[in-house]
């Protein structure tokens, strides 16, 4: 119904996640609104980020050269390895300020429904690390696929290294949560992982 | 936090209407998975629309050509116009395939808390073309704006051509509308627009 051109990215619009027939129909409206310098900065930064980033060829995380600017920063601990689904996860956890290990990306997470299996992970890669580590913090997210994904690479890394030490993050309530509005098995961890305070 | 290329796009997609920082950052993440060739034809498409959308020069709906698929049409009848304020609101309008006449954009609504004054609207060509026709469907939402326009330009068409019938879209309740569900404002029209029945 709509001219080609914007039928064409329309179509183009709705390859990004979450967005559907209107949602993209508005997106590309507002580019025949913008003007024709803005729109070819946006087509600029679409190539840039194609032609610019690149997965680190350590942690695994998206960055612009060889290595990430973790990666390069000899003041971090790299006997400790705190593994993500996502180089998202890596901010939030930055934003912390309490973490000085380095990280390994793991781009997803095992899913059976999803069809995602261990090969299609940036696994071997952490092995690999895995050999000269004091620590794995599997920090995947507490949802079916991320306890599969580290249940996985917890028997991985224990047959491999049965020396090595190999944690969890923490499962319980959220600073702030309400015991009567946490579902059963946030409580059940909030249970079985409690600990002893301090005197 | 990301790297410098990763950033620009993000700031590119937060340009789109209703794009907050997390979504935006989403889409750019999309992007960076997408292979090369997929991103490319995103790039193009984007600057094609710039490249190839005008506005019809007698409608003011958006084209590839000259003038829009409806204004080339000569078996439409060009003697009614439909007056909407965006494009969008053609498509939906010719879904039902109930009408035959023409339409125009005004591309955008009079609005005082926007600042949008009749001059910023394709009102000027609507004058000039209503020399010629027999009825103007005024067809702009039923929202504040949208009936502000209306009355706008009921004043406007009728001081200049005092024998041109200019009519307004009906107000009342939605096909499948219950009456206890209804805003006070819709049940109000839909009882003054009240209609004898065919025996």
């Amino acid at each position: 119904m709509y001219p080609e051109s914007l039928e064409k990215l329309i179509t183009c619009f709705r390859t990004l996640p979450g967005v559907g027939a209107r949602t993209a129909e508005r997106y590309a409206l507002k580019i025949a609104e913008m003007d024709a310098e803005q729109v070819k900065e946006f087509a600029e930064a679409l190539l840039l980020v194609k032609e610019r980033l690149r997965y680190c060829r350590i942690c695994g995380n998206l960055c612009e050269g060889e290595k990430c600017e973790i990666c390069s920063d000899s003041q971090r601990d790299t006997k400790t390895i705190f593994v993500v689904s996502s180089g998202k996860d890596i901010i939030a956890m930055e934003k912390t300020g309490e973490y000085n290990g380095v990280y390994h990306v793991l781009n997803g997470l095992i899913s059976v429904s999803k069809g995602i299996m261990p090969d299609d992970l940036n696994i071997d890669a952490l092995l690999k690390r895995a050999k000269d580590a004091k620590e794995i913090i599997l920090a995947t997210n507490t949802t079916m696929d991320g306890e599969t994904t580290a249940m996985y690479l917890e028997k991985l890394l224990h047959d491999t290294y049965p020396d090595l030490l190999v944690t969890r993050i923490a499962h319980g309530l959220p600073s702030g949560g309400l015991l009567d509005y946490a579902d059963e098995m946030t409580l059940a961890h909030a249970l079985s992982d409690r600990r002893k305070m301090k005197d």
